[in-house]
């Protein structure tokens, strides 16, 4: 097995000044030994794209780490994808840092409500689920919907309860109705109920808090923006190519009851896509930032479209700038705030001088945003520890109106087998 | 002012054989007079797509056209086209034969949940509701949500309530939280909680109709597809040419509670654009069928972005050819089940032999379906009736294989002012 350092970054000159499009570039293994029999495997993360102030920074970084060893070990144990994916998803969302699962913002009633899709590149099944309260750790139930989808219809033609087909479904209210009965036959932790009776009985503080936002809104719009904006998601790809996509969100604070964002609306949280007739590479994506933004702009599956031409950093930073930040459907809006972390494969020839022919896998990995900062990590299976970073606007950017986009190439071998 | 009336049908040859390709041809008027003052204007609207039994044809037709009536009546009036659509799209579900508002299928707690929402070509606002119960025009909060979008955000930076760009967001929860207060506050009637009542007793029954409906599918699938498909839309173009589309449906009988579908979902239930720098021509579509199929291929958008190149009628049937029944998205299912209206439209300049320039709009109207049967009505403002037509599937064509395609031109001169 041999896996390639991602080891120094560049600076690429750029034709506007608006955008910085800086490349990691990819450097030869040195010592590194050849390991056979173990598995191989890629995963991106972020905890959001908004503003991390330098205070927090550390914390932001641990838990893209943490979420990415978890993503890892399941893709060594053999798990597909779509399990590492959500492995990665469940440690952001445990954080109390992210603005999800646990750390999740309050809506105005002061109960979380959460949000969360998962999409497997192999059978193009989409899990979500909307406005969601009492589970732990959403990306779990919209991952068990998306392996519910496999599993065929009911009797009398009726759409199974957790069928993910059922259609790109948003299951919000099913959750009201029986969310606890449904975690505990279907043995969801309850313990969440708990864990989050502490923000629930916030919820007489709510309107000392809308007061509270407002002017703290007023005195530093950074560190408003930094509670609104941090959704998190990952990308995979695994042993045989396969990729998957996650995305999980408490939504904005204060937010009215039943408001659902973009991580739990198909095309616009994640999206996945294994290679096929018409699309030569397989693509991964996961967005954050502000939902309207991101819904009005379908911005995963038009990254993922994007990402099929041959340059992959040159079709992400033009998606940005004409899909994203140009679009017309975003005309009216003074900035247009978002991030992605994407993903994308494909087989090719090993290098020439092996003289075997193994099978190998070229993930090129990307992020991208418009907003101040977006905190990344990512690790390959053959990696000892995860590398995170905290990507910025360069001084004198505008948020919401410039691009930064950085980036990687990694080249994974199969082992023999 | 001049208008064409649409008047002949002309069965045009297909590549295909499963392609049953109508052409409805428009002819020259021949007498009508040229009526100076008055709007114009021009709606085609669906009962969904599905099977529509010949017992039941006449039904259907009549509520197709009332439907028209209403949406012109509006356009006469002066009104949005958002608003005619409105109008059009509550008639379609007052009509106990649709599946919406008050014909909605009931779910398997014995209740109705609507989706609906709408879309303005102009703003390119968006409005949608989800699983809404208890008010008895879904689409008119729809619209509601779309009218606020408009406004701007609240204090402390948070989405107002009724924001669409709130986005594209279903409000579900919110109305199952509130819905009673809200629709006092508001405004909305609450006759629907009575006029709802029989149907909610019907909730014991459900037992029972499952164990039925399980028999009348295996006898005679097509008139329980008939119950599960007929979602209503309608798509609309005003005066000044903006465009405006709607959807709205009750769901699959028997789903579960807070299943969401195509309807309350962006780019999947309806789409309206206007002309802009990118797009030659206004489109405005809405879809009906199978949820899963509609939402898994954003339907509706694909064929508002399709209809931008020069044969709309063959940019239709590829899309649904191609994109829908071929979708990969969709490659393990038995069939691709679903329907679509669209309409575009552009300035041009007036015919040749008319000496004076006046500004015409060429509006181009196409229904196209996978299913059985689809329902359709069209009237131009200057009608004295709507007319009404039920397109099916040639025989031997399979439904979900096959694809029926059928339309017309029409000719709007505005009035001199």
């Amino acid at each position: 097995m041999m896996e390639k350092g991602i080891s120094s970054v560049e600076v690429l000159p750029s034709k506007s000044s608006q955008v910085t499009a800086v490349k990691v570039v990819v450097k030869e293994p040195e010592t590194k030994q050849t390991q056979r029999g173990k598995r191989v495997g890629f995963v991106l993360v972020h905890a959001g794209a908004g503003y991390h102030s330098e205070s927090k920074a550390k914390e932001y970084k641990h838990v893209c780490k943490r979420a990415c060893q978890k993503a890892i070990e399941k893709l060594q144990a053999g798990a597909l994808a779509t399990d590492a994916v959500t492995a990665a998803l469940i440690e952001l969302e445990d954080s109390p840092f992210t603005n999800a699962g646990m750390g999740s913002n309050l809506n105005l009633l002061g109960e979380i409500e959460c949000d969360a899709s998962i999409m497997d590149g192999k059978s193009l099944n989409f899990g979500a689920v909307g406005a969601l309260s009492g589970i732990k750790n959403p990306v779990s139930v919209a991952n068990r919907l998306l392996c519910e989808g496999q599993k065929g219809k009911l009797s009398a033609g009726r759409i199974p309860p957790w069928k993910t087909c059922l259609s790109s479904a948003l299951c919000c209210v099913l959750f009201l109705f029986s969310s606890l009965e449904y975690a505990v036959g279907e043995g969801f932790s309850l313990a969440a109920f708990k864990r989050n009776k502490r923000k629930l009985e916030l919820a007489e503080k709510v309107e000392t808090d809308l007061i509270q936002l407002k002017k703290r809104r007023q005195s530093n719009e950074k560190e408003n923006d930094s509670g609104t904006l941090d959704t998190v998601g990952a990308v995979v790809v695994d042993q045989e190519g396969n990729v998957a996509a996650a995305v999980s969100s408490g939504g904005l604070a204060l937010k009215h009851p039943g408001r659902v964002g973009q991580a739990a609306l198909y095309g616009c949280g994640c999206w996945a896509e294994n290679t096929g007739a018409h699309t030569p590479y397989s693509t991964a994506v996961s967005t954050s930032g502000c939902g309207e933004h991101l819904v009005r702009t379908i911005l995963a599956r038009e990254c993922s479209c994007a990402l099929q031409t041959e340059d992959a950093h040159q079709a992400l930073l033009e998606t940005m700038q004409n899909k994203f930040i140009g679009s017309p459907f975003l005309a009216n809006e003074d900035g247009v705030l978002g991030g992605v972390i994407v993903l994308r494969s494909c087989r090719c020839s090993a290098e020439p001088e092996l003289s075997q022919e193994k099978p190998t896998l070229l993930v090129e990995f990307l992020w991208s945003h418009t907003t101040e900062s977006m905190c990344v990590g990512y690790m390959s299976a053959q990696d000892g520890k995860a590398k995170t970073h905290i990507s910025r606007l360069p001084p004198g950017a505008v948020a919401g109106q410039s691009v930064a986009i950085e980036g990687g190439v990694c080249r994974l071998e199969s082992p023999e087998s």
